[in-house]
């Protein structure tokens, strides 16, 4: 049995993921510890396969989805990895969320091996990777990113080809790390201009047409009450949760120690994360940090 | 010598507010303790008066536009201040940028003498102020509001209304002290991504279209090239100063002692402008926190 | 009826504080807001009075120990303050922990009318000024300094004298700012040692007697179990209160926005005291911000 | 050619401290990259060596001391190892100043080959190395600290037992990370204090007998002038540098990553120590950063 995709790790993004492939027209084998999540994409239509190893010799096009760096390097490197068994000229595409170093490395130890591997992290989280409406930020090749856009484009909308191997991933920490910080700094304005007697929609109205304006005030306000769809109005349920956040800006931080770059306020916002955390949150959505700054 | 107008205050934004005035067809009186700034409002077709309270006695309408705080409270505050001399009735714009408290308060007593008066601070700087283009963030009665905006549309475009008395001088602290979240937020990504070889052009346009998007990245971009026109590719000329910005940080710091809000991210930011400044940078537009990231 | 001594707010500082002047063989009136204070010490031996302002005619001395600079002003100032109705000569000693700002003028002020006034505020607690051991930190003319040190002996063991009008604020202010960097410094290198396996006592001791050292480390040790007298050893109950430290970290940075100084860690000590305190944390030792490190 | 003592890594910290080996009357046979370095070492009594794998088969004890974990890595591990070669019961003493997880990792490889291996690193600085008073925190069993005592004592005269392999990094990384902490503190007291008008000196005398107190305060003042033997008043030459303490944050910084700590002071003071260095002033004492807050 053998299938043109292979698909690694179906968490409560890959899954989705593979099925949009799977809709797509593809023949997609899945694999993940978890028996029963192989299972959901086999009634989804996916192939059942035996051997991870015997799937990837076979496989056009390898796919992963993992939690963090140390798995992605677990599944590609070592004598049972996908570089041991892949063919010379498999597509690999890792949408996990890692380390932009790491993700530098497996792509240089790829393309020794005349493998074509992009990175290839996404926004847009569980409802995106349903809705096939992700969007990818790419890092590798131009020939990998062509090659790849055909299968990216079954599972998500906006493609962005950002530079060499390990830019997909950079784009995301910066990008993440910006967000988080907006994030704080809109409840800090938001909370500042209530505590002076303003109401909060009037004081969104107004700052969407300033200069303060921004994504998170306009898209997922983190005010109660000012936009009835976003988690702040649902009591920070769904959205995206504060231990997400805080990985994504611990590789940040991270890499801002490698690249000796100053981040006084990515730094700080990790910690205002990591301690809301504490406080028992990591669940909420990241906006939820509006009421650790209005508590009592 | 009469005039419907006076207007106290003439310097680098009151001199073009007031000629804006003046070119709409009304009779506008000047006050400067610089008597060059009176004359050069005289040549633009201003009336030149000779005493402060019997001009404010035959106005209609007085126009403040001060430094801070202390200004605008000694210009109508104390025995021969314009509350001493204005007619009931009259009214009253403070354009300065000063502390909310200070606002209410001078509302409060402005009422309680049978005035209308409005803090109605701007955003747009000399440029803004001299194209007649400024945006006004406007706090008072609904009446109030109404009376002021035939003259608020001689000299800006946008004209909100954002609450009672203080609330246009809370609206603009709690839109800048997020501004200058944003630029030292944008800066830092900005940083990060070109040290891990990213094009910043590239960097920008995929973060404009993503969850980190802010004005701040779409409209005056820190990084020197990614924007030919913003003060980052004239040497960080022009914009808006990072001295002005410290001076907006600290009334939302000082206005967040007073209302025991949390503002990790302002105050750190006040902290970095400050650092900016005392390095020599004051004069420099606040995107060259951008330049302090990278020195060396 | 009169007192060489009048003293004004009784509370859990001034009630103690008196006493002590009683003990030492004064006669001492007392005033307070709450007229069982006043009883408190009337039944400790202070003498009853009726008016404020002929206590005050007749006094050698006036001591005020009350929570904040508007109430400092508000019994020094006005018609029927204490600046009114003082004869010229008179030593006023305010132990009030107030803005130095503040401190600097009514010691002018003072000064004018021909009063000897010194700032003289504490540090030790209500256990010190029960015990007489406070820490006086006195600013004002030599002077004033060498006529109220008998008084100040029997409320305390060390005398400083750090300048002029407002410098014992300033010291309180500068050193209460550093003790509350420390306080979460000593927090955070403790924390970060026990999660990596170290033993919390043997990490102090080491600490101690190395470049790390410090009064916090060394006294009042924020990790339960280390020192068994430390509040942190006892629930974190008794000591001092977040919400005490969170005023004079409140007066550091209000002095640091109207001196232009740069306090980026102060600043944020501010903001992590006010973020445990909104968690409804203000009552318990400072010492507790250690559990906000670790809570979960 | 043999002797009981290798050292490898004969810099500004580790010559003098092979020379006191030396000088203890051990025969000692020094390693670098730098030839001149071990000149200077065999010109001490040092002996010149071939073969660094013949030394270590040969040695009793190997030092190192090394700039970073990936030198220490590089030294230890690998087919050319030291592990490789030294023979079961060897005493290995590394004093580099490296990541706890990295010294963790390697104690265990040690133990697992039969070696006896501590992490040792030190404080003192090259005065301290010159002197033979450097103090060194010990991680590894008790056995191992026991067999390294009468070395460790030929270079230093504090010998702290801190735990298990690592832990002498730990204590390392959490005293330094309060250090880098307390010292911008004390910067930020006296700045603070001296533009109110107080006298540093006093100043410094009334907060080192009080809660403040601590020992960059009273041994290595960052204010000009008030200890004329810191590098304060010296310019801020020698000392201990900028981007050392840099060094050190980082570690700190990327061992809370690890270990999820909340150090929201401890990761500020690193971005303040990286902007002072990217401002030109790396090589200056840490306590220079008195001046980045005063500059102007």
């Amino acid at each position: 049995m053998s299938a043109e995709v292979v698909f690694i790790g179906l968490g409560n993004m890959g899954l989705p993921m593979a099925t949009n492939l799977v809709r797509g027209g593809l023949t997609v084998m899945g694999f993940d510890l978890v028996a029963e999540n192989v299972s959901k994409l086999v009634a989804e239509g996916g192939v059942q396969g035996a051997s991870l190893a015997d799937a990837v010799r076979q496989a056009k096009v390898v796919c992963t989805m993992l939690p963090a760096s140390q798995h992605v390097q677990g599944v590609y490197l070592g004598e049972d990895g996908v570089f041991a068994h892949a063919r010379p000229g498999t597509l690999l595409i890792d949408s996990s969320t890692i380390a932009p170093d790491v993700a530098r490395q497996l792509g240089q130890l790829a393309a020794e091996r005349g493998l074509e591997m992009i990175d290839a992290p996404v926004s847009g989280g569980p409802v995106g990777a349903k809705a096939g409406t992700l969007t990818f930020m790419v890092g590798g090749t131009a020939k990998g990113f062509d090659l790849a856009q055909p299968y990216l484009q079954k599972m998500g909308k906006a493609l962005y080809h950002a530079g060499e191997h390990g830019s997909g991933q950079t784009v995301k920490v910066c990008n993440n790390m910006l967000l988080g910080i907006i994030m704080i700094g809109t409840a800090e304005a938001l909370q500042l201009g209530m505590a002076n007697g303003l109401d909060p929609k009037v004081l969104t109205e107004i700052i969407s047409k300033s200069s303060g304006s921004n994504w998170v005030l306009n898209n997922c306000n983190p005010c109660p009450g000012v936009m009835p769809a976003a988690p702040a109005s649902n009591g920070y349920a769904g959205g995206f949760g504060v231990d997400l956040m805080l990985k994504d800006l611990g590789l940040a931080v991270e890499n801002a120690l490698s690249t000796r770059c100053s981040v006084p306020l990515g730094a700080l916002a990790r910690n205002v994360y990591d301690l809301h955390s504490k406080a028992g949150n990591g669940k909420l959505d990241y906006g939820s940090v509006f009421e650790m700054l209005s508590k009592q």
